[in-house]
């Protein structure tokens, strides 16, 4: 299946329809594979395909982004933008290390889970929303920023909140620049 | 997974995080399965399970939606409420067959197929939007109706229009009614 290029009208489904959609496909996972741990694999591996289809439109849909000189800046920008464009939420940012390159995404809802409840061997082992860990990583490396990016909390395996880590690892020097401001 | 009762708020999320997340999973079905005609059934059998739960949700949204007493209001409810609330869109009904308990509704536009290719080996057989006939299926059966529904033609197959054929099959009496308006 490729997708060509082009923009896509910043259409909406509902919510329901994605939640119920995304949990089939997760459910097919665990079917598929031996171990949870594969199944957060493959999330991320499918987060990372989608997230570097998403940029292109992110860009077209938000003409006024300049690009970021420095990492809070992108912080910024998932949240309050990226997040809030494709899944209707707005983290918040917050533990900020010292050397300020890595943060931490408070998502006080998730409309990937809502409802869902984890069949029981899945509930210390599952990231279940790992796609979106993916989609941050493939989103941001088409803009030649290399980061880690995982979860350390979700509500549906009992913590008390739902939490994303994300690291700076590097600028992608080896690509084509993305262009010019 | 499973999802507990109460009502989800009408939130929405993109068009392109679903479409690129439903390719995702029919790219999944179409590794897991022998043949794309297998991946029809489970698609269905997808949809008909996210279809017995958005129906509560729908009636839930939709306070003045009477009992309906034809199957032309039903195709009608289908079109104008249930596929703009889900999907964004509002397919046109035609077709009807002299019986009027059977007709067609033709997708002008498909958000789970935007910017979509189908793999050469699946362009005369995958029905790749099938989940939707499982969602009708499945919401219908929850209201006492059995239908039966199936694609007739899709332009990622080459066909002129994306059609969908939908045909009364009987009231389920042996249900428990599902309450008077």
């Amino acid at each position: 299946m490729s997708r060509g290029r082009g923009n896509l009208d910043p259409k909406r489904v509902s919510s329901e329809l994605f939640t119920l959609t995304y949990g089939c496909m997760v459910a097919q996972l665990l079917k598929d594979f031996d171990s949870p741990d594969e199944v957060n694999k493959q999330l991320d591996k499918m987060g990372y395909n989608i997230g570097v289809r998403m940029i292109e439109d992110f860009l077209a849909h938000t003409p006024g982004t300049k690009r970021c000189t420095q990492f809070e800046e992108v912080a910024d920008v998932i949240c309050k933008q990226g997040f809030r464009m494709f899944l209707g939420i707005v983290p918040e940012v917050r533990n900020w290390n010292a050397a300020k390159d890595e943060f931490t995404l408070l998502l006080t809802e998730n409309p990937l889970a809502e409802f869902v409840e984890l069949p029981p061997h899945c509930t210390d082992s599952l990231w279940y929303s790992n796609i979106i860990c993916g989609v941050i990583r493939g989103a941001l490396e088409m803009i030649q920023m290399e980061v880690k990016c995982w979860f350390i909390g979700d509500t549906l395996r009992g913590t008390e909140s739902t939490e994303i880590r994300v690291k700076f690892v590097k600028i992608l020097e080896d690509s084509l620049p993305a262009g010019e401001d």
